[in-house]
């Protein structure tokens, strides 16, 4: 596979005498994509059923004549100001009973029925004039689901369509009183008609009812996105695609992403930092203009998943954004080292957003390529780096990782609902996981709970997986695969209630959870031999064989052949100990990298990324502060 | 009094065919009573009016025929779902007025009488069917009032009532208009029905305002609680209870324990010290698995008090819980600790709760005195330590400790009101003058401010009593006790203005508070000698004499021979300090007891309990870490 | 201009008996001015036009005998109950949707206009009555706008009227469209009455629709105090006045002083450290009793231009208050010396509040001059310290200090609006100027951004004026006048959108911002030879010539002989080598004062103050802690 660089533009933002030196520019910084449409519909119809297209069919025209491939967006996520008096209930509402109003954007609720149709129009329409324009070469639905808290909606669509949903599932409501437990406090039902959403209750509501709304509204989104993709289908068999953001937690991406071509994802390696990474302020500050080491990564290799190995960065920051807490500018190099990255774990495109920074609206201070008056900003050259060295690369899409590590949206939804401990969160937990994983130097496939196929993974790891799917476990045993769980995995049930016989049930995996403890910031329990549990603790008993044990004399490893069991949240130095144990077993090889350093293997390419502002050796190679080295069978291939 | 062991079930959770083993273990543990009922309205009424109770009254036969002395809990704070079909206005309405929803459980508002007469119903019915039942010996009333939050409504119902209850407290509306001072801000009513609840004014309503309404809803607390006290006191004369929370203020519990034959409360050591007590980090970090050495004493005290001698633990933690913010396990030994500790403050009965852990439900990761499959927990055994010791004391309910602390809950209300520095806290201020009592040694009874008897007392202590009731200091001259009072006591009239002539208005004592200074976090003023003020100062003028000063010379302590009046906040030193020179003006003898370990003498018994994890010497006598030691005229005859 | 001393005083609080002597002591004390009625509508009109105004007739006759001028006070920021009953739809509305409901005060919505003719109704009756009164000799207009977030309203009657402010500023709903950018995520409009207000939106607004939102909602208090300025002006010639509040930025000071003769301010030092002042702990601490030392001159300086030269204190904290979250007592001798600086600055009038300490209602801890019961409060004799003192002072009501610093209302709502940097605030900046000017012991002006004539200005300081006046850069050429411009200066246009041709846009002035970081706490860029960078970055270019440098070489500080631009938020070192840098450049010479010490010159008198609490040296003169020296030609001629 041959990596290209792409660009988000507006033309609608312009005056229209510019887009022809702007197409040239963009061909000219060696870019290949231009995503455009997504935000427009109030330009493409204006008043109810009157449709402007012209100007959209000419600026796809300028735009591919002078070589461009067009993404074009489908533009639901930005309804016009008259949708709202169509369907006045169309509106999303908070968790405190309030509609969330119009005037900036995602401004709609999943399950109105109504808008979905709105959509279909808007999809099919844009479907029949543009499938077969030989210039639009991959199209986008909507625009970053879950973005802004738009997930779950407290309305009565989202009330009466939960209903619905619950009767499909249950069939009975009896069915369902008993799934829940709702003997516990009273809580049972009569008619599925008198169950609400999970919102205002006077202490926590029943942690089913939360996760079954959380199912739900996973559903809805993918249901959704569905009816913009069969559309699409219809007319085109160029990939669909989506543009998820980062740490977006709220609906299953595998879900959506079943029902497309390619995933992309939205990569803003400093404002994610600053406004979603839960680091520390030394961590923060160590990153302040780079972004964290592994956040991207962690991403790429999320999203790789999500795609089925296709999968794009639709947008990548350019400079400094305006929506974080703080914005501070990118170091020299790392526009162009972003790009690489996500080239080395297998990004197909590499899309910067945007062309020119805006002059109105909600991004002013965001950075595009080009400054708002039209000089050259500083990505711009970094991005044509990224183009010209990913002319010579040639990824090699079908290769595996030896070590998976399972990430699942059902089990961040669990212990979102009960954390036990208030610092207990799910992404935490296995974004720690991998970044341990990636100091020791392995290149990681992430995969879904629902992965079956685990062949050519030596090692896979199931942190905090809330349930575990037979199939995981039955794919590892086929595999030969080690799985480390815990902490925390297999603790519930589907309908979240303790399994019964005992937990985590994996045969031959002798462990019992008596009981578990979570522990306020500070408080760690030491591990003989070094490091220490933090966060959560559980007290184990059965007859699989300690491997590490508290300096108290309790298990806190615990395993036999084909799985171990992990007793806790460990800290840096006894995830480093666990994973380099469970890569002994397995015959993997640890090779450190440098702090801020990172390695991809990917084929018989290796990139060697360096995120710190200092140049480092690794196995005898110095890779430049802010920048990447590239060997190809060892042999130093390209470096910024 | 003999102490006896308890255990809460909930027959309705487990299949029908366990209830007998069930039964047997507790009685094998050396359990003597068993709570049941209190959220199984539900199972008892699953359709309006249609009752289904024969699993009731067979769980009560299983139970009572193993030995067993049933509690029978009124279901009232778990309506089930169809009521609020019937009653939709029954729910609580929150200060942002939204309505508290159906999901959780005490989804009621107490001023709605349709639910009233709902729970009169139940309760009769269950009255007439159980109370010549000769296995139920005991009555609890709905379960934890005031729990998350659900004394204050502001909902229709009450705000109709609240007038009411004006109408006749103030008889005209222009008495109310001159009593509330509302000339100040122009705030005067032409009309009862104009009076609002204080909730979404534009800035701070009328103090006045609302600890009127704060009364109104301590009021509709003790009235709720009457229906049922009422209609079962025709049908049976077996205890009325009801389980009170611990640090629980929005209602006053002497109020409603007025219509009690027993107070009891549900102890989580634990938990509490997690989400409950303002307690330094270093604090929470020493005593994070055994609790607040002097929480679950403190309650006692006022739970003896609330009860006019008679009380229990209804509930007492048993091992790790789920609902505080951080749910670490107790240490070895507490659970049997907290149990004798109750038995020394003089709780007739303790009940672990609960006997099986949940499956289902909230509350999933709480501990039981089983696991949720079957096996023994770590608290049975402790339970069962506890009865063993429990059935060799004979506790003298009536004696007498040596000093008595004044704890009001309309003054918890009005400085909640007005706090005037942002961390003044009633709770904390009487808290904090117990813990200081204890460190030296002393064991205290807690009384309310209508205490009018104080024979036996020679150190009363009344800090932040917002007025002073003229029979208590009469009942102290009476008694020849040395009355401790402020800082801030007597500092308000019953209506919440300035009292007439200077404050405290205490007869023979001459001292003006002339003006309060609050204090930032940090902030202290230093006393001559020793010790500091923290949090609250006061400029203290008058004839009184000086007894202690600050460095600057302002007076700080003054007094006469039966009364003193403290100016500000103590810090811990400064509180040893004063609690050391009114011991030995009344002639008591200061017997400090090390970190952690503390002594409760009743009778002839000595408690000494350590919550401290390593053993520690008191006069001689060695008390293990998270240990107790019984003495009985000074001789060892218990310990764990 | 001779300055004098008043107090506020609320007849309708005190039996009528009692009048007469506060009349006398008040007078005793050299008290000139006596403000009444500003709250006292509920007295004035207990029914629905039925006025009862002969007790206020009494009042001020009572008043006026004794020799005191009275200030009538209007009592629209306190309507009574039964207004609400007539207009149930009065009250502001929250930005979530609740309506602010009746039993503080300030409850109204500025954009009623049936409260308005209420206002209007009542304005004429007091007018008529009262301005013919010899004894009336100013009159105050409701009291403190804006105070409690009063300034933005959410009501129906706000979005009514914006709509129709927005159809005047913009003619058509296009010219709105293109002005705002709202082709940014398809957010035109295609009426008027589609745009709603800006609140509850699922993500930020676009910030020209908020900008928009502040001008209306700030004209509306313009408005609103417009209609009882026109009624008074009909009656009246004795000046018209408001009372603002300290750091209250909701609304256009200037704008509303249009309409008014003389401009008063609430002076709360010691409250305002407390409650709206964001400096450090050790600075909050080394104050605590006395009140930031710039503070009360900021806003001093700040509202004589608001009053175009004329202004006074009409509230001056006589003591501790109670509605900070701490309330600690002033230090002796602080209540003297805040009265003296503010007439150091050219105050005409000092006013005390209040009288006596009111025992009932929201303020019962709020110090008057004398105790509630009637004792002389330590203020009293402070206040009697500074009336002696006045009498023999004469201020240059027309002297202007040798710098400007241009305060700028909208700019303020800019930055709010977007930040960018999470804590970037226009006051904190503008402060922090101030300070600097300050600590290098210069006297200040404060200008709007209108001003034209900086004729006698040496400097002009305009940090983070939003958008730079054309005729503001023409008057500093005519004066010749050096203005220093920058960080963030000229940033946007009027409808928040990036100036067309770079910014700021200052002929002569050769300089880009190309782009802009902001910094988390703790981030600095360290400036060759001194001082660094923080909260805010800005990346230069152009041709200016470059003042100051970043240590990595960038400019910071850039300019030629009329302009210089600051491209980051300084520290405190990097301020004083600006202003040293500026002072320097124009000839005026630096004179620093101690810290807790500042230097006001008027005239031929210099005011040295100290808010410290032990002496300072200052040129020579020595100055009390916590005292004033006033020097006439260099010669004392007071201090305290
Ligand atoms: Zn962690
Ligand atoms: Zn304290
Ligand atoms: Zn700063």
């Amino acid at each position: 596979m041959k990596p290209t660089v792409g660009v988000c533009y507006y033309p609608e933002h312009w005056p229209e005498d510019i887009w022809h030196e702007d197409a040239r520019r963009m061909v000219e910084a060696g870019i290949e994509w231009v995503r455009i449409g997504e935000f427009a519909w109030s330009r493409m119809e204006a008043t109810p059923g009157v449709w402007t297209l012209d100007w959209l069919d000419r600026a796809i025209d300028v735009l591919g004549r002078a070589g461009l491939k067009v993404i074009m967006g489908t533009p639901t996520a930005t309804p016009p100001r008259w949708m709202i008096d169509k369907h006045p209930d169309m509106l999303a509402v908070d968790a405190n009973g309030n509609a969330r109003k119009f005037g900036s954007r995602r401004h709609y609720c999943f399950s109105h029925m109504g808008y979905r149709e709105e959509c279909a129009r808007v999809v099919e329409l844009l479907g029949v004039r543009y499938s077969k324009n030989p210039f639009v070469a991959a199209w986008q639905t909507d625009n970053e689901y879950g973005c802004h808290d738009t997930t779950l909606s407290y309305s009565d669509a989202a009330q009466t369509r939960f209903r619905e949903w619950l009767a499909v599932r249950y069939g009975s409501v009896d069915v369902l009183n008993d799934a829940w437990g709702n003997i516990f406090w009273s809580m049972g039902y009569n008619s599925f008609d008198q169950i609400e959403l999970p919102n205002l209750t006077v202490t926590e509501p029943n942690p089913a009812h939360v996760l079954a709304f959380r199912r739900f509204a996973s559903d809805e989104v993918a249901a959704f996105n569905r009816v913009q993709t069969e559309i699409l289908r219809k007319h085109t068999d160029t990939p669909l695609i989506h543009n998820y953001m980062g740490r977006e937690l709220g609906f299953d991406h595998f879900d959506v992403g079943a029902d497309l071509d390619v995933a992309s994802w939205d990569s803003y390696p400093i404002g994610f930092l600053s406004d979603r990474l839960d680091a520390s302020e030394a961590q923060k500050s160590a990153y302040l203009r780079q972004g964290d080491p592994d956040n991207q990564a962690f991403h790429h290799d999320l999203y790789r998943a999500v795609g089925r190995g296709r999968w794009w960065v639709m947008e990548q920051q350019p400079g400094p954004v305006n929506w974080a807490p703080y914005n501070p500018a990118p170091l020299p190099g790392m526009v162009a080292l972003w790009g690489l990255e996500a080239i080395a774990h297998g990004a197909e495109v590499v899309s910067y957003f945007r062309w020119r920074q805006a002059p109105f609206g909600q991004e002013q201070y965001h950075a595009g390529l080009l400054y708002a008056d039209d000089r050259d900003a500083p990505g711009l050259a970094e991005a044509q780096k990224v183009a010209e060295i990913a002319r010579g690369l040639d990824i090699d899409a079908d290769a595996r990782a030896p070590i998976a590590l399972v990430f699942d949206y059902p089990s961040a939804w669990a212990w979102h609902t009960q954390p036990q401990g208030a610092d207990f969160d799910y992404f935490h937990l296995t974004f720690a996981t991998y970044k341990a994983l990636r100091r020791a130097g392995f290149s990681v496939d992430i995969v879904p709970a629902s992965a079956q196929d685990l062949s050519g993974y030596k090692l896979a790891m199931a942190p905090g997986l809330a349930t575990i799917p037979e199939a995981l476990i039955q794919g590892a045993k086929d595999a030969g695969t080690l799985m480390v769980l815990g902490p925390r995995t297999g603790a519930i049930t589907e309908e979240y209630s303790l399994p019964p016989r005992g937990r985590p049930d994996v045969e031959g995996l002798d462990v019992y959870v008596d009981r578990v403890e979570s522990l306020p910031p500070g408080q760690t329990e030491a591990v003989a031999g070094g490091g220490a549990v933090c966060h959560w603790l559980e007290e184990l008993s059965g007859g699989a064989d300690a491997l590490l044990k508290l300096e108290t004399g309790a298990s806190v490893l615990v395993g036999d052949q084909q799985a171990w069991y992990l007793g806790g949240v460990p800290d840096e130095n006894l995830w480093d100990r666990v994973i380099g144990m469970a890569a002994g077993h397995v015959g993997l090889t640890v090779r450190p990298v440098p702090v801020g350093a990172r390695r991809r293997e990917v084929g018989d390419l290796e990139f060697l990324v360096n995120y710190s502002d200092h140049s480092v050796e690794i196995e005898g190679e110095t890779v430049a502060g802010c920048g990447v080295t590239i060997l190809r069978g060892g042999v130093c291939i390209a470096r910024t």
